[in-house]
């Protein structure tokens, strides 16, 4: 299969998203020139270009897009060549008002936005379909083509009549029968028992509660219907191109998509990024995703959409200061990006992303935005022979699955402040702020070559992956768990006693009593630090090796944290400081070591291949202790035994 | 007509719902073992069952039923049999679309939850009663049966089309002609005269405000539609067993139900009761429920649900503290319940309530909740004999209706911050914190039998009740009025002067010039205490006897409190501690004495029957005083003149 | 034309919306005798009159308004008659279904309400002639009748089928081909693309960010149905009463309508002003619309609607303290009125309004509030002979241009908080505290006459804007621009350079580099002060003659105003002291003056024609310096060099 590689050949991407049926082909030129200009050399084309290429239904207008492509092989830039399917021209919804999404309450999603479009609509399958044909059929042999993108951000729902009958079939496929489905479904409860498919829909609007397990499954069922509309369309461009790698762009950690099972699905993962430049631990959030895409890709990966600057959305919209747009994408580089590209190419002058930031804003060429471009293009270039390609180590696993977290966020859950993401982020936080580089991981997978597995919260665990995690510790692996994992089965079914058996036993815990949330700005004290966000009325079987008990309140002397051989389980959220201080020493003792020692507060270290990456997080100027002589790759300078860094600064160390 | 002693014959009833269609036959074997273990004698079955029993339309199924019943039979478990109405199964929806109830949006109300049923449908209404009709044909004389609970926590809206005839039918009935209507809702303003009694709708989505005398009109309708349906019910099952008692259960104090009228219509008058445990308020929230319950059944009432724990849909979820389950359920029967039960028996592992606790939690036998259920079975069993079918004699009574609540909550009122309940339960909490011991009337109820009234706030009053006041006055009743009270008539028409004359006259008010709301955080300054919430821009007229005036700002010098003769009126909400001196001296003056004097604080005394109940609702251990010998019925021991409480200690003291 | 004057003849109209459908007919006589006790002399009727005046369709009721109106021309009062259109009765909807708006998610706004009519049906404005037609011909002869008022507060949008229709065709008009429409609305973004006219709809629900330029030409579009509406009835009307003018009441600073062009359209211009008594900065948005008003009427208005006290729908619904009624009212006298009119008469007993306070309150002729309507009443009778058709210089304009507001509204926009009235309503406060009269001005407007011109915020200014603001400045103007100054053209297109090139050269801007939108409570530092609400990343040409930069932070340097010549830009909100002394001083610079030196903090002066209008808003009294001789109009005092104001005090100097 084509992957990544095949397309980068030594350099890593550098571009962005490319729209020039928004420009006056005057402007493509001189688009083309500051693209060499800033050592451009991909771009994304025609993610929203359908109505153009079909203004009408049937009928066909390929010729600006020829003389783009061709505009663009000639500057030497690659062509990223999306299939336009994200935004359907009005005259689909026209002919067939099918083909928009309904919501829960039955309203309709209307053309004039974008994603209108239902992933189970036959008459949008077909017509997405015939585009893909012709634009397969047409750039196949185009040199400029170098990679195919699929739609855009998959991430719509629809609760319509033509999604309950693909549901009633997806239904079908996995319970067999009616009765199972009503076993899993918990139909018992509140009446619901179905006599009939027919009498399957979407979940939409109640009077009261929803069943959580219809909500999970139309959860997947969302995640597969999507995945069945972008592999439809994959396999149509793999007919024309087999030698091509093919993509779709993930959003950071989105709800809906199973991102596991799509990534099997890709060539090239990628992903896009948009951390809020004025958040304290927007870098961290960089980390995470960028981890999470390296796992998913189990290789180099492709940053496919982030900003300059503002992104329009945002409430408090600022731009990205002075050096940090750089700062993050070499981020992205370090924890193995060979792709760093931007959302968008020329800021647009019209719609509903005009102030949206790119690459070439508003400001033009003349503006710090295209001047920090150019800057980034210089530093790529100058370490893509030593970077592109390689690859990074890690001892530390966490665990994430998709159906865990929906299954966790249904409603009338005590945990509803303890979201999966925000307890995550928490854990991720801890690992990343003591240097421990982390892989992500699905429970079912093979920890083996992992010296530490953290799970932060699986509310929902298979059997399958109950088995794996005990496996796991009897195969010597370090494993520390969160609350609320291991509480329901596969079909969201609580486990009896309320959590696991088996992991129970695992932890060393006889009854799980209550759970005790706690309301924001609440905390609950334990020996030596304080716990926020959940606690939990627990009695251990004196099996456990260390303890550390809840003091003062309700809980007063119950643990707080066991750890029973290599198996911990942390009942409460430490405190960010002695979170991170509990799986340093957890780590330390199954072995794994943090990147470098003594790093100063805020900044980053990453080793890729046999490269280390220091980055400066902070505004003032800080210096890092490397033994040892080194080259800078991004200055040629030599580096020994210690590194200065600037606000924003950035060293690439080749030893 | 049968009532809850044919039941509890000298007991107090003691179980939950049971749903035993969420579980296999083996775990009822289990079940009955454990309800035996914690001396549970009732259970209520079959709230959720339709779909069991009637799986597909006609289609019926009472094996499973039948079999239940014999074993809790076996077991002296006695079952109060439920009719399934209140989750109509998915064949219906599906067969009668109509059956689907809509908001005031035409939003459609699907099935997959609970309660998608249009009080107002035909269909549905026929349904209802075929399988009502089914069930007590089966089990009339099943020696199981010991009281019917028909449908569950009536509370739903619809908006439809078949809704608006009924609509429709019940004005012609309420006002005769479509001028009396006109009249009635004050169509002159802003042109909504009808000229057709087809043109009437409910109260659906407006551009701007709705008329408050159709929506008052819409609630009393909906109130009259949801009994129409209880009453078809009822009427069913007593064919058959004109012997049981017929009960359905009250959410407390919900807003959609008449609830005088109602328990009219009930042989055991009931309530689910779900304070939250984190509220320092809770245990008062109780006692005003239980009293409005008692005041409702005019004698011992049935607790029919609360939780042991958890609910789910709380929005920081905490389970119940050690002793709080016990307490709480203690002070139920010391206001007059002969019956404590729970949602649910056993916690469910599947659908939309399985984190709502139960007597059997997740954790088991060995959890922390059963072991509480355990003990307090045993606490029952003791007192029962001396408590069961015993009354309360209070001196003061509390005036609440509901059409003064749903005329108070219209649109566009400056009195948005001052709801009915809030207002309520602050003179309540007064009157508990007083140890004054208070019943609910109805303001158009004899109150003769009261040394003192109380009316915190009744926005409407009729001729009628205006008539009951002041008769009740004259004949040498105390009255204390809170603001807002007597503004409007029975069709929400403001009185003449913004407030009804007479009681003006009553309370020495020449003009009642303008209302001051307050907003939140902000204060008034009265003469020796704050006032909060409200004031008001008064003209006394001379005649009061005594006056607490304002003092600073716009109300300087103007009456705050006026009292003349035994007829007082509070403009103001006083700050807690200065509302219950307030009602405590008036209380005074009017010869009603508090239960016990030296009370400490957050010790609750209650005199049932012949007993002393002594609550201590804090954590810290207490001593009572309680002149001469008594014996705790809960632990045999003698108590002379001073009774030790400890953490939420409970005392049964008998003389 | 008819104008104003027409109907003043020297006096100031005095009186309010009368209703007397709400009331039987002897309480008319009642009415009339207080009308008279007040000095009312103007009533406004009809109203809501449609379901009275036309019970069934076609049926016509006028007996009621005949004698009526012959009571009224008995009393001496004058009546503003109105077509009662804002609230058709529930037979059209009944009838013709299609005249119910739809919003933009379909859902259907039903009578019940008010204000329940599309713009774009045709039969509802074949049902608003006929009953204007029938209005016009029996009254034109009245002797009562002296102006029209059409409609109320036109402010619906419909995003119905009917309405889709009429909106195609109004841009039909405007853009002539789809490809015009498809340029202007930049329908290349997210593949938009119209290839039929019968695609485009109303921006009805989508799945994510509208299309901006649609929703702006919605607005517009909306706005232009409603003037076609008004139009319509207008015409008729002015077809029977060519010597009467016709007037609509406006809601300051709605956002729906076009006020410039609406007010061209109207003989009268009148405003409804409720102003909330609790606001500290309530008498300056009292005078912000009352200069907006006067400056679409050029010359005196009609303030149609006030409040006496509360309103109803406000969150904290306090009354006016004693004193403050007469107070604003005077005010707007000051500020051009001729007219002081309230909603209503008589407070209603019924509806949705019966908590809006009138001029005969629910406490009746003995309340507050109708004592202080006599008072008021008998000043503006002494007044009025000196006032009434007088005229106010200004030598300040304020560019005001809803397009441009409607254009700055749109979602995903990085200056969410920076709101036009924000803005706009900060810079006329530091106007108005720093005494300088001004006027509005439409940014195409002649500005020649004015000595400085003020742009708080005009996002999109069209290119004749753009000349106009040049010459102005050329011809000697001075002008100062706010932030988000000329960024978009006519059609919401950024300009090149992210602001228009020609007003960047006139300020000495280089390269506007990025926006930096502060969020809520945080500040950016300046010389000499601090900015909010926004700051921008500026780079100078070095051509300004004065540069105020930034201090600390990212900005640190950077220009934050600039002056250059006559033409000022300010970067940044300055806090209220800062912002009045910048533009006192820009505004001495250009030679205007205040209306007087040394005037007390929280005393308005105003002149108008000859007299000087001093208003105290504060509570304690003062004294204000004003040098020579004068005669107090409302005392009939001397005031000779200092005038005491008591609490919310005010003075009308003649000279």
């Amino acid at each position: 299969m084509p992957d990544l590689s095949d397309v980068t050949r030594g350099r890593i991407l550098y571009g962005g998203d490319y729209n020039p049926e928004q420009w006056p082909e005057e402007t493509w030129h001189e688009d083309v020139r500051l693209m060499k200009d800033a050592g451009v050399n991909s771009v994304t084309v025609g993610v929203f270009s359908w109505a153009r290429l079909e203004p009408r239904p049937g009928e066909r207008d390929f010729g600006w897009l020829d003389r783009l492509m061709d505009l663009l092989h000639e500057a030497g830039v690659g062509v990223v060549l999306a299939t336009p399917t994200a935004s359907p021209p009005p005259w689909l919804g026209r002919l067939h008002p099918e083909t928009l999404p309904r919501d829960e309450d039955g309203r309709t999603e209307w053309w004039g936005g974008r994603q209108h479009f239902s992933h189970s609509s036959a008459a949008y399958r077909r017509h997405a379909a015939a585009i893909t044909e012709a634009l397969a059929a047409r750039y196949a042999g185009h040199p400029a083509l170098t990679m195919w993108h699929i739609n855009n951000e998959y991430c719509t729902y629809d609760h319509g009549d033509e999604a309950a009958a693909r549901f009633r079939a997806w239904l079908r496929d996995r319970y067999g029968t009616l009765e199972a489905l009503n076993t899993a479904w918990g139909t018992a409860f509140w009446s619901q028992g179905y006599g009939d498919w027919a009498e399957i829909l979407p979940p939409r609007r109640t009077h009261y509660l929803k069943n959580p397990a219809q909500v999970l499954d139309f959860r997947r069922f969302t995640s597969d219907m999507l995945l069945e509309c972008y592999a439809a369309e994959r396999d149509i461009v793999r007919r024309h191109t087999p030698h091509l790698p093919v993509t779709t762009n993930f959003m950071p950690l989105w709800f809906g998509q199973d991102g596991w099972r799509w990534a099997e699905e890709e060539d090239v993962v990628s992903v896009d990024l948009y951390p809020d430049p004025r958040d304290p631990l927007g870098a961290q959030e960089g980390a995470l995703v960028q981890d999470l895409t390296r796992s998913q890709a189990r290789g180099p990966w492709m940053l496919m959409e982030q900003a300059t600057g503002a992104v329009g959305w945002r409430d408090v919209d600022q731009p990205k200061p002075r050096g940090l747009n750089r700062l993050w994408s070499l981020q992205a580089v370090a924890r193995g990006a060979d792709a760093v590209c931007y959302f968008q190419w020329r800021q647009s002058r019209q719609g509903a992303e005009k102030f949206h930031s790119a690459m070439v804003g508003h400001a033009g060429p003349r503006g710090r935005a295209f001047q920090e471009v150019k800057r980034l293009g210089a530093d790529l270039a100058r370490i893509a022979p030593h970077v592109s390609g390689t690859r990074i180590a890690a001892d530390v696993a966490v665990l994430h699955d998709w159906h865990a977290w929906w299954a966790a966020t249904q409603e009338a859950r005590p945990f509803s402040r303890a979201d999966p993401p925000v307890v995550l982020r928490a854990w991720h936080r801890a690992l990343w702020e003591a240097h421990l580089t982390t892989d992500f991981a699905h429970p079912e997978h093979d920890l083996s070559r992992y010296r530490m597995v953290v799970a932060p919260q699986l509310y929902l665990l298979t059997d399958a992956a109950v088995d794996n995690l005990l496996s796991y510790v009897r195969g010597g692996g370090t494993l520390v768990c969160g609350f609320l994992t291991g509480i329901a089965d596969r079909d969201d079914r609580v486990r009896p006693g309320g959590m696991d058996a088996r992991l129970r036993e695992l932890f060393g815990i006889r009854v799980l009593h209550e759970w005790w949330p706690l309301p924001a700005g609440e905390t609950v004290g334990c020996d030596g630090f304080r716990g926020t966000l959940w606690s939990e009325e627990l009695e251990a079987d004196g099996t456990a090796d260390e303890t550390v008990p809840y003091r003062g309140g309700e809980l007063d002397g119950l643990p707080a944290v066991l750890g029973k051989g290599r198996a911990w389980y942390v009942s409460t959220l430490p405190e960010p400081e002695a979170l991170r201080g509990l799986l340093a020493d957890i780590a330390a003792g199954a072995g794994v070591r943090p990147v470098l020692d003594r790093i100063p507060a805020g900044v980053e270290a990453v080793r890729r291949g046999d490269l280390l990456f220091l980055l400066n997080h902070g505004r003032a100027p800080v210096t890092v202790e490397v033994p040892g002589g080194h080259r800078d790759l991004l200055t040629g300078e030599t580096v020994t035994d210690r590194a200065e860094l600037g606000r924003y600064g950035v060293r690439v160390l080749a030893s």
